[in-house]
C-alpha cells in the first residue's frame, strides 16, 4: 500500500529556476499536494534578488504567489541543505558540475539536463516506463568515495524520446521484443527553450534537422527499454536492450507548433505473426505505469490514451489532456514495410520535461529512495 | 535535336480557370515561350463574364493582363476547338465527365485531377520521371470507338507523390530496384486548395491525417515507377513495378506551411550491399530528366538538387528555387532500419501540380504527340 | 444581499449546440455552479442523434460527459419548455425567427447572435458594463401581443465591441463623457467561427478588413454606453449616448492569432484638462461590475486588469486569465493627437461571446428577471 | 534628361555584409544595372574569409555567385577606397564610428542604421519623398575640418516610418499640411533582424510594443516631411514641419508576419473642408517621386499603388509588387474622428530598408552628388 502523504510536506528546491524548464517546475510544484517550494537557484547574476524581479516569465499562468518574492540563491548545495529533493532545469553547459556537487552534498537530484543521461550508473527514467531502473542507485552511491548515503542523480529523457518510448514499452510488455522501429518527429518550438528558435526560421516553415536529436532518441531508447544485468561480482549495468537487438532510425523535424511533439512511428515485432492493429490498440489501453499504481499524484490515469478519430492526436487539441502527463496515440494501422504504424503526441514541456522529473521524485519518495 | 519553337505559338485552354490550380496554370502560361492562352473554362455561373470580374485571385503575382478581360467559357469542347492543348485544373467531382468529353472531341487534355490516374490506359506522368509512359496513348486512342486521332488524356500525379517519386526514380536508375520505402510527409496547406484547411485547424498545430493521401502515394508510385508490359497480342499494360515488388508505407501530415511539401524518406535497395550515402548523393546529382534533355522550357536544369547544409531543404527557403520545377533533397545518410534515408522538399503548387502538366504538354508537343 | 443558490439547480438549454459558440456554452455550463444543461438544439439534420455523434468538436477540452449522449432536439420551443434559460449560439441566418419563437413561447433567451442587437426594445448587454439596460425588458414584453410574462430576448455584443467598451465604461464612470475614440483592432481567427478563415488567407498575413465589423463597433458602443431615456408617456428608448455625442472610428484587422482580440485605443475626454495616464490606470483598477458585486459566479474579480509590463497584454499569455472573463489593458500613456491611448486585450470566445451571455443570465436570475 | 549609364559601372561596397540588411543589399546589388559589388565589410571575426563560408544566409534566393567567393574585409576605409558608394547595413552599436570614419576618408555612405538619423546635418531621406534634402550635404561637408570634398553620410528612415511617410507626402503635396495623424502598425518579424524575435514570443500572438519605435516614427516623420530653412548667414537647418505643426501619435505592434508592415492611418488636414476619399485616392495615384522621374532604376513606377478591393493591401499578397519598392494603400474612407483613414502596406525589407538606400545612391549619382 502506498504511503500516506496526507498533511506531510516535503521541501524541494529548483535549480535553473528562471529558465524555461525551471518555470515549468515552479508552476507544477506550486500546486503540488506534498512538495513545497523551499529554495530557488539560478546564476550568480540573479542571486540575492526576488524571483519576480529577475525572471522573464513566459508561462500562460501568472507567477505563483509562493515564489514571487522568494530570494534566488546561487546554485550551491549549502543553500539547499533543507531540501529533500532538488529538481534541476539547468542548462547543459553548467548542469554537470553543479548536479555532481549537489549529489556529493548528499542531495537527491532529479535532473532534466542531458549531462548524466549516458552515465553508466545514473538511471535515465521515463516514469511511465522504467522505474525499475532505480535499482542502480545504490551502486551509484557506493561507487562514490566515500560512499554516499542519500545523494544521487536521476535523469529523465529527452522530450522527443519520452513520447516515443512509452508506447514502445506498452508494446514490448504485451507482445515481447520490438525488432526495429522507424520514427519521424514533428517537434514543437518550445522544445528548444527560450529564446530558442528565431521566428524567422520557423514561421511558414519546417526545419528538417535538430542537432543531436536523432542520436539521442536512438541511444536513450535503448537504455530506457533495456534491462539491468548483474554480473557475478554483483555489479549492475544497463544492457541497452542487447538481449534482443533493437534497431531504431529517427528523423527529427521542427515545425511551427508551440507545444506538443507529434511523432509518426512504425514498428516491427520479433513475434511472428505480429499483433493486429486492434490488439495493439488494446495493449496501449491496457498499459499502466508503476508510478500510477504506486499512487504518484502527478502520474496520469491513462498512460497511453488511444484516439479513435481518424485525425487525432493533434498537438493543439490534445496536449493539455491530463495536464500533459500522459501520451496520446492514434491512427493505429498496418504498415506495409514493418508491421504496425501509429501516431504519438506527447506534451514536450510536461511529460517530456518537468512532469517526468516530478513523477520520478514522487516515486522515489513513495518507494523510500528519498528520506 | 529538339524542334525549334522560336516564333511559333501554340494555343492552349485552361479548364477550371478560376480555381487554385487554374490560377497557377494561368500565371505560368501567361509567360510561356510558346503556349498562348486562348480559352478559359469555368462553371456555368462564371461563363460569359470577364475573368477578372469572377475570379477570387489568390496568387502573389497580379492577374496577368492577357486574361484580365478574357471572357470565361463553359467547359464544353466547342469553345476550345482552336486549342492544341487543354489543361485541366478541374475539381474531381466534375473533371471525369468533362475531360472525357474533351478527349472525345479530339482534344489533348493534360489534367491535374485525380479522376483518370488509375485508368489502365491513361498515363500518370511525372515529367521528371516517366515520360516513356506516353507510349500508352496510342492504345488509349484506339480503344475508343471510333478510334481517336488526336484526343487523349494525360494526368500528372498527386502533389505528395510527385516530390517523392523523383528521387526514387533517380535511385532506381542508378542502383536498380528499391525493395521497400517508408515515407512521412509534412504537407503544406496549399495542397488542399482554397478555401481548403480552416485556419482554426492548423495554426499552432499538426494534423496527422489527410484523407486518401497515403493510399494515393502508395498506389501512384507503383504506376509511375513501374514499366509498361506488352502482351503477345500487342496489348500494353502498366506493370505496377511487379517484376520487383516495391513495398511502400506512407504517413501523411498537414503542417502550417503555405507551400512546399517536406518528406522524410527511407529506402531499402534490392542490391546488396546497398550504395553509400555519398553514392546516393552522386546519383541524385547525376539524374536528369528526358524532358530537360528534350528541351522542354519549363523543365528544371537540376532535376534533383542536393543540399549539403545539415538543415536543408526547407520549404520557405527552397520552394522557389528553379521556380519550384525541380525537387530538393538533403540530409542523405544511413538508416539503421532500412538502408538510406533523406529529406525531400518539392513545391506542391509547381512541380506538384500545374508545372508538371505544362512540362508534360511541352514534352508531348516536342515529341509529336500533339499536332 | 445576493440570493443564495447553494444547492439549487436551474435547467438551461443551448440553441446552436453543435456550432463554435454552442460548444463554448456547453464547456462553460457543464461546470456551472447552478445552471444545468437540460436540452440541446441544433438543425433538423442533427436532431434525434446523440451529441457526440454529430458534433465536430473543436475545443481543447474533451466533450463534457453530461452532454456526450444527450439527444439533440430541433430548435423548437416545445423541446425546451422545462428550461428557465435558453442560450443561443445560432447563426444569424436562422437566429431571428427561432429566437422570436422562443420568446413568444415565454422562454428567456440570452443570445450571442447579432439579429436583435439593433432592436429598440432588446437590451444589448455587456455584463461588465450596462446591466442597467435590463430595465427595458418589461417594455419588450408589453409590446408583444398578448403581453409576455416571462419571455424576452437579451443579446450580448459583438466580440470586438465587448473588449473595447469595458475600459471606455470605466473611463466614463471616472471622468465623465468621452468625446471621441479611435480604435484599431487585431482580431483572432476564432472570431469568425468555424470553418471561418481559410488558412491560406491568414498564415503569414494580416487581412485589414472584416465585413461589417467597424460599423458594428461604432454603433453597438453607442447603444451600450448610452442611457435609457423615458418619455412623458413612460415609453423607454436607448439614447445612443446622444446627450454627449461620442465619435468613434474603428479600423478592424484579422491577424494569425487563435484567441484574443488585441485593440489599440485612443480617447479624448470632454473633461479639460484630461486625466493623466496614472489617473486612468487607477480608474481602470477601481472599476468593478454590478454583475460581480451581485455575486454572478462567472463575473471576473478584476473587471479591467491593468498590466504594468511595457509589452502586455498579449493574447497568447493573457487570454486565459480569469478564464477570459475580464479585460486586460496595458501601455496606458499620453496620446499626442487625442488625450490618452492604451492597449486592450479581451478573449473573444469568452467575455466576447458565451461568457457574456452566461453572466447576463446569472445576473437576470439573481435580479429576478428570470423566474 | 537623365544621364545615361549604359555600359558604365560604379563600384560599391557593403558594410555589415553578413547581416540581414547586408544580405538584402547584396541580393539587390548583384543584379543592379550599374552598381557593381566590389568590397564586402564585416566584423574582424569574418574578415579574410570567403563570404559564403561565413554568412548565415537567410534569403529565399541563393547567394549570388558574384559574392560567393569574395573575401570579406574589415570595415576600414582603406579596403573600400575604390568604391564610389558604400552601403551600410551595420548594427547601431558599431555603425556610428565606422560610418564617421568612412565619411572622413571621403567616401559616400548610404546608411540604413539609425545612428545619424537625428544628426542636424545628415539628411534622412525616404527616396520617394524628400530627395530635396540632399541640399544639406554641402553643409555637412563644410562643417568638417578640413572640409570634405566627396565624403558624406545619407541615412534612410526606420522601416515603419517609411511606409507611413510616403502617403502622407502625397497628401501634403495635393492638399497642403496635415494637422494630425494617428497610426497603428502591425509589423513583420523581419523588421527585428536575425535572430530577432524568438518564435515562442510571436507564434499565435501579438506583441503590442516595439522598443523605441513609436518615438522614431513620430520624430522621423517630422524631419522627412519638413523643409530645410536657411538663416541669414546661409546656415541650413531642418525645420521639422514647424511652419505647420504636425501632431503624430503612433502605436506599434509586432504580428506573426514574415515581411511587410501593415499600418492603419488616420489623418486630419489643415484644409477645411477636407478632401473626399475619392480625391485622396486620386492624389495617391497621381503622386510620383523625383527619384522615378530622374530615372533611378530601382524607383517604382507606382509610388503609391491604390487597391480598390475592400480587403487589400495584405502583406503576403502585396509585398512583392514592384519588388517591394513602392507603397500600397487601400480602404481609403472617411474617419469619424479625424478626416480620412486608410491602410498602408510597405515591404519593410525592401523600401523599408536596403531598397531605400540604393535608390538614394542612384539619385545621388544621377544628380552628381557622387563623383
Amino acid at each position: 500500500m502506498a504511503p500516506n502523504f496526507e498533511g506531510k510536506k516535503v521541501k524541494v528546491g529548483v535549480l535553473g529556476a528562471t529558465g524555461t524548464v525551471g518555470q515549468r517546475f515552479i508552476v507544477l510544484l506550486s500546486e503540488h499536494p506534498f512538495f513545497v517550494l523551499h529554495a530557488l537557484g539560478a546564476s550568480q547574476r540573479s542571486a540575492g534578488k526576488a524571483y519576480s524581479k529577475v525572471v522573464a516569465w513566459k508561462q500562460v499562468r501568472a507567477i505563483p504567489h509562493v515564489v514571487r518574492d522568494m530570494v534566488i540563491q546561487e546554485c550551491k548545495p549549502e543553500h539547499f541543505s533543507e531540501c529533500s529533493v532538488v529538481f534541476s532545469g539547468l542548462d547543459a553547459d553548467v548542469a554537470g558540475n553543479i548536479e555532481a556537487a549537489f549529489r556529493e552534498a548528499e542531495l537527491a537530484v532529479f535532473s532534466n539536463a542531458k549531462n548524466f543521461r549516458r552515465d553508466p550508473h545514473v538511471p535515465l527514467i521515463v516514469p511511465l516506463v522504467n522505474t525499475s531502473h532505480y535499482s542502480i542507485i545504490q551502486q551509484q552511491q557506493q561507487l562514490h568515495s566515500p560512499p554516499l548515503k542519500k545523494g544521487f542523480i536521476v535523469t529523465n529523457a529527452n522530450c522527443s524520446t519520452t513520447g516515443f518510448v512509452v508506447p514502445l514499452a506498452a508494446l514490448e510488455k504485451a507482445f515481447g521484443p520490438i525488432e526495429s522501429c522507424m520514427i519521424t518527429t514533428m517537434q514543437a518550438i518550445s522544445g528548444a527553450g527560450y529564446p530558442g528558435i528565431p521566428s524567422l526560421d520557423i514561421l511558414d516553415n519546417v526545419v528538417p534537422y535538430i542537432s543531436g536529436e536523432e542520436e539521442k532518441m536512438e541511444w536513450e531508447t535503448l537504455k530506457i527499454l533495456g534491462g539491468i544485468s548483474t554480473e557475478d561480482d554483483g555489479k549492475k549495468s544497463f544492457d541497452m536492450h542487447s538481449k534482443q537487438p533493437l534497431r531504431i532510425s529517427a528523423s527529427c523535424n521542427r515545425v511551427p507548433v508551440l507545444e506538443g511533439h507529434t511523432e509518426c512511428v512504425s514498428v516491427r515485432f520479433a513475434k511472428r505473426p505480429p499483433p493486429s492493429p486492434q490488439q495493439v490498440r488494446e495493449a496501449f489501453q491496457a498499459y499502466t505505469s508503476d508510478a500510477y499504481a504506486m499512487g504518484c499524484p502527478s502520474a496520469p490515469r491513462h498512460t497511453v490514451y488511444v484516439h479513435e478519430e481518424p485525425d487525432r492526436p493533434q498537438p493543439r487539441l490534445d496536449r493539455d489532456f491530463q495536464l500533459g502527463a500522459g501520451v496520446c496515440v492514434g491512427r493505429v494501422r498496418e504498415c506495409r514495410v514493418l508491421d504496425i504504424k501509429f501516431v504519438v503526441m506527447a506534451n514536450n514541456v510536461a511529460i517530456g520535461a518537468a512532469t517526468s522529473s516530478i513523477i520520478n521524485a514522487e516515486f522515489a519518495l513513495l518507494k523510500g529512495y528519498v528520506a
